[in-house]
């Protein structure tokens, strides 16, 4: 039975999803493009071993990062605005063994800004949404660099990145504001503590630079534990995020958030915090719909 | 010929001061607090080798990091308001081989925020500058935590951190903002470029978290250099503390930046592009003149 290989490439992480007649029937995870050692050819080659046995699949369809200059092949970056059409058409096809291997195009904004992989989820909510064909949505992707992407009648108009979770794993891990790193398992209430006083902070006025180091006085005088002040961050990084967004008028439109399940209610509560309700939509789901429509256009 | 030993020693760097007849007559560098693979007591003891000559000191006076928990000695927090015969008499002492060490008392602001070693500098300030003890000052100590600190008829009132120069390091060496390390010597003229550009960006608007991403967008969509990308994110990341404090009032009395020259010069460039016209005073006699306030208190 003929097959196709679909997989979502980001900087850190690979899935891989294995299609036979329109449904998922196995999948993989890997390395991302940030994270190999070898070249992204020997890797997804090494992934594909395993289905060795359902013979080749007749086409390799990716999108994110597998485009980038470090990737399997270079996609370019479409400028905004971007429809769907347009996108379809920019994709790169490059071959492994004799597979053909069809990667998503990238978007940028001017000069000011890029994304890979995002679009795809974006156009796969579409799909999967028909009704947002029309009008006007602001999506957002929270994730170690969030987006936050302007769509208007299906077109992708504008975009921003906010480094937002990079931010807070170089806090978290190489800064001073943690004199210790966090012990056995984790305190979720203190955690979620933290995270309310950090939002709070973040609602109340533009003191960004100047909050940070809150996080190492409550260890130092409050005897706050590593997991609140762990907490505190996220709150004040997110609530900054979205504050920022919030009086750019970023998220003035219909706004929907594509994320992890634990990431996505952290966004849609700070959200709220500024006074917006926000409904989700399933990460995953965006993205196979985003997959599957690149390829039935590259069939 | 009787001698003392002054030192500021904090999270990154020892400075030492052989004092004798009130003259420094030599100096020396050793590893800060925070890098220490030894106990500073350890340190400190090696580094005094290099005197053997001339005997012992008849006292040491250190001020900074070596009041820490992880210090020489821990020595108090003072809660502010805090004048200067309140800091000299909360000096803790301990010894050293039988030399008495005496170690300047930090400050702090409720629970809110603290600092160790900055107080000396403000206290060396306002010994240098008699006229400053009536009046009201915000003095601006830049560095890997700077320091805003309100001062008023020669009291510290009240201070607030903002850790830019930690926050700028980690991203230029750890981040994903840097596709490459600067190769070779480094090009002050589009670094300063960057740095104007970063000013610029924060001066227009408050979106920090969503103007970082551009250091990365201008190197790959625009061949701009790391050099150029750090000096945009300094311009960005001062440039936002300055704007921060700006807003909050801080820098609303007279104010003095106390600091490196290069750093200062920054500083007072970023102040200008908020309005305010400051003046600089010299980071080493500061600290200098407060070692001695110390070490007049505690003959």
């Amino acid at each position: 039975m003929t097959w196709a290989l679909w997989g979502d490439w980001g900087t850190t992480r690979l899935r891989l999803f294995r299609v036979a007649e329109g449904n998922i029937v196995d999948r993989a995870d890997g390395p991302g493009i940030g994270q190999l050692s070898v070249s992204p050819q020997h890797a997804l080659s090494s992934l594909l071993e395993q289905w060795e046995s359902h013979g080749h699949p007749e086409r390799i369809v990716l999108s994110g990062m597998a485009g980038s200059r470090t990737g399997l092949c270079e996609a370019p970056y479409l400028p905004c605005p971007v429809t769907l059409a347009e996108w379809t058409a920019a994709t790169a096809v490059t071959d492994l063994w004799g597979i053909p291997v069809h990667i998503g195009a990238g978007v940028r904004l001017e000069s000011q800004d890029v994304m890979r992989g995002e679009e795809a989820q974006i156009f796969g909510a579409l799909a999967l949404n028909p009704h947002l064909a029309r009008g006007g949505q602001c999506f957002v992707l929270p994730g170690t660099h969030s987006k936050w992407v302007q769509v208007s009648n299906g077109t992708i108009r504008s975009l921003r990145t906010y480094p937002t979770g990079e931010l807070f794993g170089l806090l978290r891990q190489h800064s001073t504001l943690f004199q210790t790193a966090s012990e056995g398992r984790s305190d979720a209430a203190a955690e979620n503590e933290g995270w309310e006083e950090g939002l709070d902070v973040a609602k109340r006025a533009d003191q960004f630079l100047g909050s940070l180091f809150r996080a190492r006085t409550a260890q130092l005088l409050e005897r706050r534990s590593p997991d609140w002040a762990a907490g505190f961050l996220s709150g004040l990084l997110i609530g900054n995020e979205v504050g920022e967004a919030h009086r750019s008028g970023s998220a003035a439109a219909d706004t929907y958030v594509i994320g992890e399940t634990k990431l996505a209610a952290r966004y849609r509560a700070a959200l709220a915090a500024f006074g917006q309700t926000v409904a989700s939509l399933d990460s995953e789901a965006c993205t196979l719909a985003g997959l599957e429509v690149l390829d039935v256009a590259c069939r």
